[in-house]
């Protein structure tokens, strides 16, 4: 079949559609090949963790934290309270010996190539998305979350932060040229990045398999090794989390010492921030301990990424779109109960759509049903720490007291389940008196608070302690941006919330008592490096020496000398500059005194 | 007069030549209104920063360190000891007042145009060029470095920084665009940088000028303010210093109060760490004190800035040209006496022409005329700390007492000056046990040892606690580069020495005890700012909310949507990505059982 075109020319139409047929069929076979080409590992789970639902019967949990007991973290489920395993904990020396054979590890590691490195992301990657719902199942039993928070928690931030480092990564750690300044025009200069070695990282509870894999895919990548202490409250999960690593590692023939998890409390942290080899210590945790960390670094100049609390503010303005921003709101604060590094704590609503807004979400708040999220279907599960629950309740009870107003929970429920709950709860008429406005909540309270001009919201955000993220709500889009570049946060958002953690080209990191330093993007792949400035001569055979009349020993024309260079390169346009080129000429043909006191060479 | 080309065209080169001189002539009157427009600021000197040379007379310093009379610091010149003033001590009080004060100026300085920013550079400049001999001669009183020193390590950094600044400050503070991940294709993300508030700097006696200078055009030309504590050793020549910029900040209408300069000893030093309105610390000193600045920083969270000592490394291979490497190294390790963060500490010379680099250093270094530098010519002049000279001769004692070989100098002589003198040394046999091999010396010593192969030469850098500078010089480029890519320093040099501080672009510090961050180029100035990460929709009318079989109340199926999702797009390829998407239509058609306990739904 031919077309005949208007100037005489046939279109072989059947031999085109031919040919695209077997383009098409080329690139699906390569596109398989290559997808075959990336080894599926085989994970073993325990009955337990295989086990869908809460495991129950046996030993209930008691008390208020996690104990210690005959040197073992006991870890538990928090939605039932069922003791689910007890878990050695390292000792100091122990500690030390991993982070050693884990620096044995990282000398070979650093040889490696980024398609090495690319293979072992591909085989995470691979494992994890075939296996979510058994990730998200354990991670669900450790942590009391629902399973829908886990996908996207767990799941959805670790496989974009692992697509982002296989396309971008490498770009990331290319050495980048920089200007070699006016004087040295002969000079070409650059930075290179080089891995540090062994990486330390202390992570929190809330998602104990992202909180692995964020920092240890990053360390790797950048040819990195990394010991991670995961959080008493998240020991018994890390076991299967850390076989899936070593998994990958195996495959790719790598040393299982590359990337460990440690158990255990504060001590154990300790061992690992003073432990000699660890080259940088990332802390993602609570502003007191993180203080803590600071101090025990300083013992060994450990440089530290401070990842702390945050009272991220959601600021919704009078035109913004509330079937829009509601569900998203609904999302950011109630999302694993509230305990998100950056989580919704503040809503501030312009008052023209306050009671639109409440009339919005409060029967929504009403209706969400509550439980242990591996029994029935719930909307919010239980809180992962004992002391939590109770913290959020002093932190409501003290604003109640003050003048807040509760529209919906607030009241701590104990559950037939043993498990720990704080109900889904709405507060009204929060003030900077209050407790609740200057400490992190981590907890399934939506705090409202009214405002009237954007001025007003700016100053309301600015004046908290914390700067982590932030959100912000506007019909207008130039209104919004006016609003987000006046924020003290580490990031902002514009219609949305924490959009910003899944664009993981950038970095994640806040100001003031929310830390500093980066991971996430860029930064913080980087930031997995030593940055080195590199200068050498840009042409073949040039090799520039001290010119003869500044070598040792010095003329007494040399100072002048150097002032008529420096002024003839840096003066402030062609005057200038030959005013300098005027002053070296006169240092070289009469060169004068030289430039000490009078007295002496009279 | 004209020209007839072959194709018959005819040239008019007349009346070219008279249009290129119009056009020369309005662009040197350009070049001339931009020169003037920059105002020149007068700067009153004292008698005492005016008087050419020392001053001689009156009352010499006596004893071990500079000590506190009646709440004020005892000003010294340490090529004569004679004392030039008492300046007063700021109390904890005061600095917080300072700060405070500076916090204030910078809440407007902020908003103001990097046109502004940049004409007062631009005024500094003008005056440095103008000014070079006074800058120096107060230096030089100051510290008791020779005016050649002041001009190379006061002037040219300063003028290359400034310069630096001017030509791609703007740029390197533009926001940052970002990819905005695989789900996000509707989004934009970029990074952005804005000014932190207020600097606190801590800086060391070694360059008065510079080290003042430096971090403060960074902090100023990123919409900073800053509060410079300098050191007890160099309080005097920091007045006249300060006069200039606070002239420069009068010329462009910016208050005093935004630049401003403290004195005192540790407790003034540890009230600036710990002033509340401080949003960074940058430290520029010893490893001992860095520690302690860490500590105090923890109480705050203020994040810090380390940049400590050195021991940098010169490995001359071989095949390296001498006569271009002799003199660079010579004026590596004499510049300042050796008291410089980056100075040559180490020289390993290959075997083969380990001979000849002596036969060729040794001489040169004999001649060297040492004294005050002020009153006659000389190659070296005074150590600034009193104590540091006999530091040195405990070092070089203790070599010596191990079995290192002194070949030139090595014994600390008292002058008739008063000052305090260590003469040029050249010392051989350095080796691993001895405290000089891991202890930075900061003054007049050449340490030379030998080495056979490139991979000893890379261990003999590496086995060394300090990780800042470190240079490499061979007659073939592609082995200088190999070696120095693995060396852990946070710079190296190529066939030169230093010459990465003189590319402002570039970030200057050290790994391992040599501290960590980076001030200078791209990396220091960013450093002066919060980095925010920012993330909005791409095209206008785009709206995105959470999806409604995603929000609350979550449906039996929207855990299986979710995991189709994030499968179809994460997945490795084609076939994957067609295993997300029947996942995912799998669950919207046939939606099953949540994934909850198999117990409960049956």
């Amino acid at each position: 079949m031919t077309t005949v075109l208007g100037m005489g020319m046939e279109v072989p139409w059947r031999e085109l559609a031919g040919g695209a047929g077997v383009v098409l069929v080329l690139w699906l076979i390569k596109s398989y090949l290559e997808f075959a080409s990336v080894p599926r590992i085989e994970v073993e789970l325990t009955e337990k963790e295989r086990k869908k639902g809460h495991l129950g019967g046996g030993e209930k949990y008691e008390g208020d934290g996690i104990s210690e007991r005959d040197g073992c973290i006991v870890c538990y489920d928090p939605a039932t309270r069922d003791v689910i395993a007890r878990k050695k904990i390292c000792t100091k020396e122990e500690v030390e010996e991993k982070v050693r054979r884990c620096a044995k590890a990282q000398e070979s590691w650093e040889k490696t190539s980024f398609k090495k490195r690319k293979m072992l992301l591909k085989i995470l990657q691979k494992y994890i998305l075939e296996h979510q719902e058994e990730i998200c199942n354990v991670s669900a039993k450790d942590s009391g979350k629902p399973m829908l928070d886990a996908a996207f928690g767990e799941i959805l931030t670790t496989c974009e932060k692992i697509r982002w480092l296989l396309a971008e990564g490498e770009q990331a750690l290319k050495p980048e040229p920089r200007s070699a300044g006016s004087m040295m025009f002969y000079k070409s200069a650059r930075v290179e990045y080089h891995p540090l070695g062994v990486i330390g990282a202390i992570v929190p509870w809330n998602y104990p398999f992202h909180n692995i894999l964020n920092p240890v895919t990053a360390a790797v990548f950048a040819g990195c090794g990394i010991v991670v202490k995961v959080s008493e409250y998240a020991s018994w999960s890390s076991e299967y989390y850390e076989r899936i690593i070593h998994a990958a590692l195996d495959a790719v023939g790598a040393s299982r010492d590359l990337v460990q998890v440690v158990h255990g409390f504060g001590t154990t942290g300790q061992a690992l921030v003073k432990a000699k080899d660890v080259s940088k210590l990332i802390f993602v945790g609570s502003t007191g301990i993180g203080r803590k960390v600071l101090e025990a670094a300083a013992e060994n100049l450990t440089p530290v990424v401070l990842e702390l609390g945050g009272k991220d503010p959601v600021i919704v303005c009078d035109d913004a779109n509330l079937n829009q921003l509601v569900p998203i709101t609904l999302r950011a604060t109630f999302q694993s109960c509230g305990q998100n590094c950056t989580g919704a704590e503040r809503i501030l609503v312009q008052e023209g759509i306050y009671d639109k807004f409440l009339d919005k979400v409060v029967p929504t708040v009403e209706n969400m049903r509550q439980g242990a999220p591996l029994d029935s279907l719930v909307d919010c599960g239980a809180m992962c720490m004992p002391k939590q629950a109770s913290n959020v309740q002093a932190l409501v009870d003290d604003a109640v007291l003050r003048g807040a107003k509760v529209l919906v929970g607030g009241k701590l429920k104990t559950s037939k389940s043993g498990g720990q709950y704080y109900p889904p709860t709405i507060l009204v008429g929060v003030t900077k008196e209050m407790r609740i406005w200057n400490e992190e909540v981590f907890g399934p309270v939506m705090c409202v608070e009214k405002f009237s001009t954007d001025e007003e919201a700016v100053r309301l955000v600015n004046s908290n302690p914390f700067g982590l993220g932030s959100s912000i709500f506007s019909g207008s889009k130039a209104r919004a941006k006016k609003i987000a570049i006046q924020l003290k946060t580490g990031a902002s958002s514009i219609n949305d919330f924490a959009t910003t953690y899944l664009c993981q080209s950038l970095p994640f990191g806040g100001v003031k008592e929310s830390g500093f330093d980066k991971f996430g993007g860029i930064e913080g792949l980087r930031g997995m490096c030593y940055t080195k400035a590199v200068c050498e001569d840009k042409f073949p055979l040039m090799n520039t020496t001290v010119p003869p009349e500044l070598q040792y020993p010095v003329k007494a024309h040399s100072f002048k000398m150097v002032c008529g260079i420096v002024h003839f390169f840096y003066g402030l346009g062609i005057f200038s500059n030959l005013t300098g080129l005027v002053r070296l000429l006169k240092a070289l043909i009469a060169p004068g005194k030289p430039p000490v006191s009078d007295k002496k060479q009279a």
